[in-house]
């Protein structure tokens, strides 16, 4: 199988991912911060461990600002509802996951104002129509750092800047760009960053993430244990025990950790030059396909490694299913979950195939899914 | 090392769930749901076949009624804060872990009315004395099924009839019990169940869920991408993907579906009578330590297989410290995350020594842990 569906989730993983989670099973199989034997110890520096590289991939100085989640929508979540009030005003694009949209539109029935600027037909966004969507009761600024549908890549250091200028708080959801584009939250201002950990970062599904930065203090998304001031009838004000309740996913983390480690001593700037590039390849590649459509913009520098399109007016899935079934090619499609990025871009009826390389892709593989698709219009106009 | 701290996380764990863990990752690696190529299916199944698992452990006729969480707490957090609102009555007990505790307190805050019966000094509620706390108002009475602190079994069976009888909701936190003590959630009318995955069901951590029964809606803790329904701005009304935004942890639920098939297999009634027998054992050694006090009533079918104990007045952290460091064995100590029940049962400030054995204890592990217990007692008179 040739895997071109790493923005859903990456694979293969390297190798110490796998390592990493079976030492957990196998060999210590306990809970951090929640007694004192030598298996929990083991555990918890492990879980540390993992908090340590992410707040280095991210430039965070301080790493209990790190919080674990299952996932980037719980991540996605904890900032939103932790946040927003009735009264508040909040802006976003309209180039959002559903894990953005949906828990604001349902903020908006109980009295939040939601407003989604409006992005042009390759997913790009104006930053100037950021600045004057701002009123007198916007809190929070929330944007995609990628699009998923597109890849088009959003100004977030145009963006944070603009809202650290009007006091307001600045969250990125970095599902697509996590472990594959540099991100530096001092640098682009930012207050909350959402990023799964099993696409770029290399670690397993079921884990994820939610920097919150020194100006934000959330409401707790869920309450419970924290393993830490027991006798508290309330949270705990503590980080990141506050935004961490019950039993974390320890086997996982450890994961993501051999994950980051891998990422880390790589080097991200070098996998990003990679990856791109192979979009690029990919790009000229199917521009030669008749009647295929290619979405997003073209510059390297502006999309994230992953490449949505159309072939004619033929049904997104219906390709999918041929590309994997004839050729062995996994790709993604449908409307990935943005149904307003796809109503941005047109393409809410036919949804899009997209195709994500990972570092682990070879020249090969995209030469192979470039045939496929010639092949596929080949004998749909037959 | 000698492992007893099973309440806190069982380990080991059946051979097949490291397996069935090893097997995603290097086999599948995708997305369930999200896409039509061949991993993506295969992920689906396993998923699915975990789901219709726990249906069969716990009685449920419908498996799309079993949502899957990070953990029991979250489950809880889902159960509580997506039934209650304001003006609302709820009922529990002053046994409960802070999983539930800190939720309805911070609820109380906003305008829910709390109500905690109180148990006696072994951790027992009396039936009746829920009947009599019910008002016009009461919504939802949440119970644990056995405490963490003493493993003080509730009578689900009865509250369950009180609140069916008066149309009230019953939750239950099986914490403690799901796949330890059977549970049947028709039988005992609970409509909400939360259990963790890596306790009692042996899988790992990062797992966990919460059955929603078929009386009850939930507004939704968590919204996001479903991978059904994309084009809709609100949460779809489906289950389970109504509770279940974003990625799951496929990698976990694997292994914990390996776990439901060991436990299945070997029969539940078979290891609680193992288990029970195994505390029983225990509790006898331990009564003819000096200076030792157990917690908790002393009938075989009144307890979860954990035993709660203190050493005259010596800090229960010390006590495990030195269980660890010099005899090998693993405990959990302190608060247990449970300051209610501490406070009802009087160790608020001592906190307790818990053991906590699995279907992979011994008769010759519950000796061992006797013959320290008496050691340390005569050093310490010493």
């Amino acid at each position: 199988m040739i895997y071109l569906d790493n923005a859903a989730t990456s694979w293969p993983k390297p190798e110490g991912v796998v390592k990493a989670m079976e030492k957990v099973m196998l060999d210590f199989g306990s809970n951090p911060g929640r007694g004192s034997h030598q298996g929990t110890l083991g555990v918890g520096r492990l879980v540390l461990r993992t908090r340590e590289l992410l707040a280095q991939l991210f430039g965070v100085p301080d790493p209990s600002r790190i919080v674990f989640t299952g996932n980037a929508t719980q991540a996605l979540n904890m900032g939103i509802y932790g946040m927003l009030e009735t009264g508040d005003h909040v802006i976003t694009t309209s180039m959002e996951h559903n894990s953005v949209w949906r828990p604001l539109k349902y903020l908006e029935r109980r009295g939040v104002e939601l407003e989604a600027v409006a992005c042009d037909h390759e997913g790009k966004l104006n930053p100037a129509d950021i600045q004057s969507a701002i009123k007198r009761n916007t809190k929070l600024i929330i944007t995609t750092h990628a699009s998923n549908v597109t890849g088009t890549v959003m100004p977030i250091e145009e963006i944070g800047k603009i809202a650290r200028e009007h006091g307001i708080f600045y969250m990125v959801d970095a599902a697509q760009t996590a472990g594959v584009i540099p991100i530096d939250v001092e640098k682009y201002m930012i207050d909350l960053l959402a990023f799964p950990g099993h696409k770029g970062l290399l670690g397993p599904q079921g884990t994820g993430g939610l920097f919150v930065g020194p100006r934000v203090t959330l409401e707790p998304l869920i309450q419970g244990g924290t393993g830490s001031s027991s006798e508290l009838e309330f949270q705990p004000e503590a980080l990141p025990d506050r935004y961490e309740s019950g039993t974390l996913n320890t086997v996982g983390i450890a994961g993501l950790g051999a994950g980051l480690e891998y990422i880390l001593s790589e080097g991200l700037d070098k996998s990003y030059q990679r990856e791109t590039l192979l979009c690029q390849s990919l790009i000229s590649g199917l521009e030669k396909v008749p009647g295929i459509k290619i979405y997003g913009p073209r510059a390297r520098e502006e999309r994230a490694p992953l490449v949505s399109v159309n072939l004619g007016q033929v049904d997104a899935n219906e390709i999918a299913f041929i590309l994997d079934r004839a050729f062995g090619i996994a790709v993604r499609s449908g409307l990935h979950c943005a149904p307003q990025a796809h109503h941005t871009i047109g393409t809410l009826r036919q949804g899009t195939i997209r195709f994500s390389p990972s570092s682990f892709t070879s020249e090969q593989d995209i030469a192979s899914a470039v045939q496929a698709m010639s092949e596929i219009a080949k004998e749909l106009q037959g």
